[in-house]
């Protein structure tokens, strides 16, 4: 029997690029070395890192391959930014502001520094999900040293102002992070147009492998390392260097930023649309969450009155299509998401969200598909819902 | 031109196992899902993650899977338990015991937590590097809740007395970590017969890839997460599952503890003891670092009078030989090595140190080249060496 097989949860994570699992092969078993050692297959590891990170410093837009540090991952490199630049600089004030929807790798991190002292302002959002700018300007303190907000949200997919932000900032001495992992890969960032200060990125999120990411730090930002052990990465990060991670993470964004980038874009937005119009138009009660425009292209997220979201993608999963309710980090909890409460849906409501994310290889077809099943799913469930007798 | 290559750095590093590599390709770009979403290819990779676990756990002698939380390596894992464990303990006491040749993970994470107002005592070794048991007696208060001594040491491949350790504290309440790192692939270790509360293992130590690490946590032992994030590893490690890295590390264990590991650590025991005294007798002013039995059965280290370990290391490599003169993980420092200054030895002649650690594939005709070889490496650098005339 033909099983159907339609990947609509990029967001979660993406498959290891054909091209960047190559890269990777001869990492494992040939040039094994240690990078940290003097021989030759230990130089040539060595090489190859360098010139991975020259190559992401190049793409990004650094000014110097020595701001990118290798990472376990976006969580790692959120926590390494923000607990790193929140305790080097803690003599000049202790606090930070960052939105109410950022991700858990950086919400958690702050519950973190609030237990050591630090006083953290969540920014609200409007229903859009965009942070609230005025809020922002009037909770800078003489104290403020560290301002965080993603670059867009991992759920709904809403890009936040950072070029209105950095503006707010330009003449204060307050770093700046973004948690960029959702948005690597999906929209271009150049650092040398933003004054960002630090950037956090993962590698699974473009087509890359797990456990590798990398954190973008500006030269000069102070930075408190937050593993110890041997003097890798210039003593910001102690650890034997997981070579074959870093090639691939190097090749998979080459990969995605090279010449059709912008086409590619082009396309998944237009399907995209094409997807959110199609369900909108035949479900009723459906609403779209996050902002109409000021989105990731590949993102369509959804509520669906009177229904269980998990309930949906069970029955998407029935039909080989793999979808999430929320973000995977979160899908564990039972606790409605923190994103959609920030945007003041109601907890019924948004206990029935629906996240779809597309990926380079997403086919008109795969979405005729499911703009022809969800519906029929969405009736199915809301007949056995209690909650529709309400 | 037949390029010689001899590999006698396996404490540096391995090569990923062919076996392990294959094991770990359906992961990148098959069975790619999130393990925390719910669809099918998602529980393939959660199902390959939980089996991994069961297996590591079972190969250890842990009782429960869960005792078993993955990291991004060895470093991570030491990071982890000391941290996780001082801080979650903080309110019993504010000391720790460690020994003064631990690796750089466990010291400067020693030094971290000095600067939060821990007390550390680092017990000094004979000139073997074993530890002084009366020193950890004598050190011991009520404010005491952690030893962390290393199964076997990195440099100089000294074995630990670990169970004499055990019989020391087991009516304390203190908890006794243990950086296994270098150990597991080269000694067996079963935690149903140690009461060992913590043990960090790294995968690319036994033949599995960079970028992996498990800690060994007994369960009920108090542990503070050192990474904010989602709820992945129970709430005790944050960050998207390494799929591949998981998959990889236990095949790379279940490899090395199969039934022929008596058998094989016998003959490399055999070959390192032939390598041992071939160097010894054929260079005058050669020592044996670390202890002459209890010893891991790869490694062979040494210290050449007059002259420096990294023009020896530059010569073996111009002859295809991989070696280092201490950790990898120092060698980009030119402080000569903590461990060798711990066992008194002289600077000038610690300056002089070469670690040769054998692997399963190494073969007797590769010692016998080592053997030939080194001698007139040595004799033309103690011809050059200003050292001498002295």
């Amino acid at each position: 029997m033909f099983q159907r097989f339609i990947y609509l949860d990029h967001a979660a994570t993406t498959p290891v690029h054909p091209k960047v699992l190559e890269a990777m092969i001869p990492y494992f078993s040939i040039n094994y070395g240690n990078p940290s050692s003097i021989y030759s297959i230990a130089r040539t590891a060595r090489g190859a890192i360098e010139d991975a990170r020259d190559k992401i410093a190049s793409i990004l837009g650094a000014s110097n391959p020595s701001e990118i540090i290798f990472t376990s991952g976006g969580t790692e490199s959120d926590n390494l930014a923000v607990k790193g630049i929140a305790l080097a600089n803690q003599k000049k004030g202790k606090h930070i502001i960052t939105s109410s929807i950022e991700h858990h790798a950086v919400l958690h991190t702050m519950q973190f520094l609030e237990k050591q002292g630090f006083q953290i302002t969540y920014l609200p959002v409007d229903k859009c999900g965009i942070i609230d700018l005025d809020f922002l300007k009037a909770s800078i303190t003489p104290q403020t040293i560290l301002i965080s907000i993603m670059t867009a949200n991992n759920e709904i997919g809403t890009i936040e102002p950072i070029e209105e932000i950095l503006k707010i900032i330009q003449d204060k001495k307050i770093f700046f992070h973004t948690d960029a992992v959702q948005a690597i890969g999906n929209l271009k960032i150049n650092l040398q147009q933003l004054k960002i200060d630090a950037l956090s990125l993962s590698a699974h999120k473009f087509f890359g492998p797990k456990g590798i990411g990398a954190l973008y730090i500006r030269k000069g930002a102070p930075l408190q390392p937050i593993q110890q052990g041997g003097a890798q990465e210039r003593n910001r990060r102690a650890g034997t260097e997981n070579t074959a991670g870093i090639i691939g993470m190097a090749k998979a964004l080459e990969l995605i930023y090279n010449e059709d980038f912008e086409n590619r874009q082009e396309n998944i937005k237009k399907l995209r649309d094409y997807l959110i119009e199609g369900i909108l138009n035949n479900i009723e009660k459906s609403f779209l969450t996050g902002h109409p425009q000021e989105r990731l292209n590949n993102n369509a997220s959804f509520c669906f009155e009177y229904i269980e979201g998990e309930s949906i993608l069970l029955n998407l999963d029935m039909l080989g299509i793999a979808a999430s309710s929320g973000s995977a980090c979160t899908s564990a909890s039972l606790e409605p998401s923190h994103v959609l409460k920030a945007l003041c849906i109601p907890i019924e409501i948004s206990h029935g969200s629906l996240r779809l994310t597309l990926g380079i290889d997403t086919a008109k077809e795969e979405i005729d598909y499911v703009i022809s099943e969800l519906p029929k799913i969405i009736k199915k469930l809301r007949a056995i819902s209690p909650l529709v007798q309400k």
